[in-house]
């Protein structure tokens, strides 16, 4: 058996500072809010992005003018692998909740989660002011909701594309946009010095490859042609990628083709946030007669929700229950799985590893990932393709498929400065991705002719003014509460910092507790101390180890209280603590977290 | 402030079990030795992938000829983020071990720590046989040494691409091949029924992009020609990339012309281990009349090595230190750091957020991030660049160059192919790769006409063998031990995979200690229970939960113990753990390890 190895003398490990907790690399500085914010002046603006500008995911911003404050989106982040046991990260609305007395309204762009996540725990915080959304949409947060029902209601209202509303003294108009999901707007916000634009999440409807915007998708901008832009917000997410986006019409007609043709069985993993598709694919399977299994919780949800907004017909016999699929031949079935980021507990992840209930997969299977890897999942996505292909089943993915299988929903670099030279507009703030492509996003601006000056990269909480009768954009030195808020658990608490820097420090070295019993007349220690310790070293083979702590404790416990009267047991615990980490990183070169405890008989 | 937040309504979370400890998605089956092998045939050959199989990383293969046995590379690999606080993992090597007698040698493809970084571990233990490489390999393998003073000195013999060495009655001979270290070579091993060829890690010499093989390379793979092969072991990393790689050539060509004409400060982080890229680049800056810092050990390391092998020769005033940056003019810089994919404490990394000793970045700095991201790190890469571009500097990476400024090492699908044509093995073994990427080799070698019987796709510890005179290849049932050897803190044990698991439990949702005083004579609790607790929840705003844990504690204690005599007091220390358990999860949808500790007084 291989136990020992001979260790390499090498310096000791540099102290790990716990990471970072911001996700995407924050600002080093405190995000505590740096002083009271002056009051916003008589015609001024006022710009506040609560979320997504440091990160992908959370995205929220607050825009006040007068005596009302907007809010557009309210939406939530993943964790990223520096919060672990994190479930969510929602943006902090600190500076809303202060000020939710003047919160007119909530406007939702779209149904997707980093837009609607944070909706149940924000909203009743804020006042549960109306919330204006398309329909889908409001569809969606309902369907949230219902995980939340010790909630007040909440004041939906459903608006169209042409709707015009007031919220306050603001007026708010929409535009259509294409999106991944239907009924998917952007934003107009009236002031007179121009409209404030944030076209939400978008790409443009391209007849084909490389191709260029349809009619219908020139018509919808065309507002920008009649109508004068003050500052524009604008996603930076594929700022990074080059040309145009692939249209999705692509990518339906390859799927509609690999669904006609696949003579074995077709599994094909998803994001269920990918409605359009989702419906096509149904409709493609009813179309060329196979029989369809819809799996995962939040693939049969969306299926629900697209059935109730009446955007998909199916067939009473279309869709069938996984436990049904062996009674069909081969070539007549298509499951449809949530999981293509090789997430742990999704369908496809449970049928590789053979831990779903129905399903395996089986030698000569198709199995086809119709999404991209999204940044942080690929060494799950890999782990997910080795147990696929353990099973013999034949995979296309994205990177590797000949034709294209997936289209991302957000505009490449050329759609973003089509965008730009549309809305033509007098000043700018990138939002929607990390410091960095917000920062290629402000080059791209200058590119093409915007000075500097007209240009605000923002972070999480920073307060931009536009002042002076709409002449001049500026961040105050104020900014408002920018924490991380994450929820964890039943979501009953947010988490705080500590316990994540905790569970880092655990990961990395495990933990180490002392107990002593300790006579308060005599400091002596009374039997051996007792160690507990988890995830730092096998424990059955390093007795001697263990044995020396005890003995060093046992000393150290009764060198500091001989001099002591009465007994500071605080100070001695400290000690004790202090001198068996030094111990066990000399002879380990690791840092377990290690705890004291003494008891005082 | 933010403290509470309304909680969902929803199911509890599934258990989570701890998560595999096969990097890249292992057998789901266990991984000791399935029984004890046969002997081996008279005229047989076992070939046995010790690692580098199902994953990318700590490759070794053992082949077995008679009384002989030859291992090819001990590598190791880097943990994936399943080990937390893991350094390396390193090939299980216990087959080779426990037949140290039979081991006639060890051969190393090149220098990189994929190929030796287990050589520490493993030599001594396989009792020191000569180890066979080139001079470039043997002076890095010499440098790592140096940290392990106490180890035996290796018995190092340096050959040439031309020599023929006999390793007991084997003989084996070698073939140059193209990779981003010099020194690179694939073994030939001879038998009776035709060559066992490992190119080790290999591209093609192309003379330009999509070019065709230089006549140089041509002729070190004429041998092909001339000879037979039986059995082809190749490289699958980079199998998913169509067509061919991009020539380093072109990478240097620009890489050259960024040097010459960048007029600010320039950074250039790449991986050290591209020995060739980085001996280009400090000409370059001589060439044009730039300093060059070099910043990060393992960058300072390789150009000691490499001046040492004579291949690089650079002025005595060319490097100079980091303190001296400031004494030269912007564009009469270069920095040559390690850190290129975000490592936490890397040159790069420190300088972006502040932590280096000597260097920041400033407004204009240009950083060229020459590498791809390794799959893994998209997360860490995308904050280094979030920190570099938050300090003013100009990032021209991979992605986003108009010009190619890094190339892999490893050939794409085309040059694979390439190899299998010139090669026309009987019998084909796919390796560097995890399981898919195995198994679209074995596609490709279908593709190109090999039947399926003569393949064997292979997992750690398979035995294969090659029987009837070279006539049939199959794997045994019968397997080695492959389990995850992992290297940690001093290196002087292996890290159990329990620790682990603990580790990731803790990572998860923290720890709960309960230390109860317990009167060994009437069962009844003495004092209230102490509770200590790291990473669950935010303890000061948990004081019910806290309270009821202890009140529960001592109830259940005394209501157990009123029954026993003598108290078991093992049952009563898991009965505690079990209900606390249980409350906790109830409470907060939490798993925290409980530990309880009944103190008997």
């Amino acid at each position: 058996m291989i136990n020992k190895f001979p260790g390499p003398k090498r310096p000791p490990r540099p102290h790990r500072p716990p990471r970072g907790l911001k996700p995407g690399g924050g600002r080093s500085d405190g995000n505590e809010p740096k002083k009271k914010l002056p009051p916003l002046g008589e015609g001024d603006i006022r710009i506040i992005p609560l979320g997504g500008v440091e990160e992908i995911g959370k995205n929220m911003t607050a825009i006040e003018i007068g005596n009302d404050i907007v809010v557009i989106d309210i939406g939530l982040a993943f964790p990223t692998g520096d919060t672990p046991g994190v479930d969510y990260i929602i943006p902090d609305f600190t500076y809303v909740e202060e000020n939710k007395a003047k919160v007119r309204g909530v406007i939702i762009t779209h149904g997707h989660l980093d837009h609607t996540g944070g909706i149940p725990y924000v909203m009743s915080r804020i006042g549960n002011p109306p919330l204006y959304t398309r329909n889908l949409t409001s569809l969606f947060i309902k369907k949230r909701m219902d995980e939340f029902p010790h909630l007040p209601p909440l004041n939906m209202i459903v608006v169209e594309n042409d709707s015009k509303i007031k919220l306050g003294e603001i007026t708010a108009r929409f535009f259509g946009v294409t999106h991944t999901i239907p009924d998917s707007f952007g934003v107009l916000i009236e002031t007179p010095y121009g409209l404030i634009v944030n076209p939400g999440d978008y790409k443009l409807d391209l007849d084909k490859v490389d191709g260029k915007p349809t009619e219908e998708e020139e018509k919808r901008y065309s507002i920008f042609d009649k109508e004068q832009t003050l500052v524009l917000l604008a996603d930076s997410t594929n700022i990074e990628n080059p040309g145009f986006s692939v249209p999705e019409r692509e990518t339906l007609k390859n799927l509609e083709e690999i669904i006609k043709s696949v003579k074995t069985r077709l599994f094909i993993g998803t994001f269920a946030s990918q409605l359009e598709r989702m419906i096509s694919i149904i409709g493609f399977a009813e179309k060329y007669g196979r029989k369809l299994v819809v799996e995962g919780r939040s693939m049969k949800t969306n299926v629900d929700v697209a059935i109730q907004a009446g955007m998909l017909k199916v067939k009473k016999d279309t869709i069938i229950s996984a436990q049904e699929i062996d009674s069909y031949p081969d070539d007549k079935v298509v499951v449809l799985a949530t999981g293509a980021q090789g997430e742990e507990f999704a369908a496809l992840m449970r049928m590789a590893t053979k831990n779903h209930k129905y399903l395996r997969f089986k030698k000569g299977d198709t199995v086809l990932l119709s999404s991209s890897i999204v940044p942080g999942n690929e060494i799950t996505v890999q782990k997910l393709k080795d147990n696929i292909a353990r099973q013999g089943a034949k995979i296309i993915s994205y990177r590797t498929s000949e034709v294209y299988i997936h289209s991302s929903g957000h505009g490449n670099r050329g759609e973003i400065e089509w965008l730009h030279r549309k809305v033509k507009p007098k000043f700018f703030i990138p939002i929607h991705g990390s410091h960095h492509k917000l920062r290629q996003h402000e080059e791209l601006a200058k590119e093409i002719g915007m000075p500097e000056k007209n240009i605000v990269v923002p972070d999480n909480g920073m307060v931009i003014e536009i002042t002076d009768q709409g002449k001049k954009i500026a961040a105050l030195k104020e900014t408002v509460s920018s924490r991380l808020i994450m929820v964890d658990g039943l979501g009953t608490n947010d988490v705080k910092e500590v316990v994540i820097r905790d569970r880092q420090m655990l990961a990395q070295d495990g933990m180490f507790v002392i107990i002593a019993i300790v006579n308060v007349k005599t400091g002596k220690v009374v039997k051996s101390p007792d160690i507990i310790s988890r995830g730092f070293v096998y424990l059955k083979e390093s007795q001697d180890l263990l044995h020396h702590v005890r003995q060093m404790t046992k000393k150290k416990i009764e060198e500091a209280t001989a001099r002591m009267h009465p007994i500071n047991f605080d100070y001695v615990k400290n000690l004790v603590r202090d001198e068996v980490g030094k111990y066990l990183l000399q002879k380990t070169n690791q840092r377990p977290i290690v705890l004291t405890v003494l008891i005082e008989v």
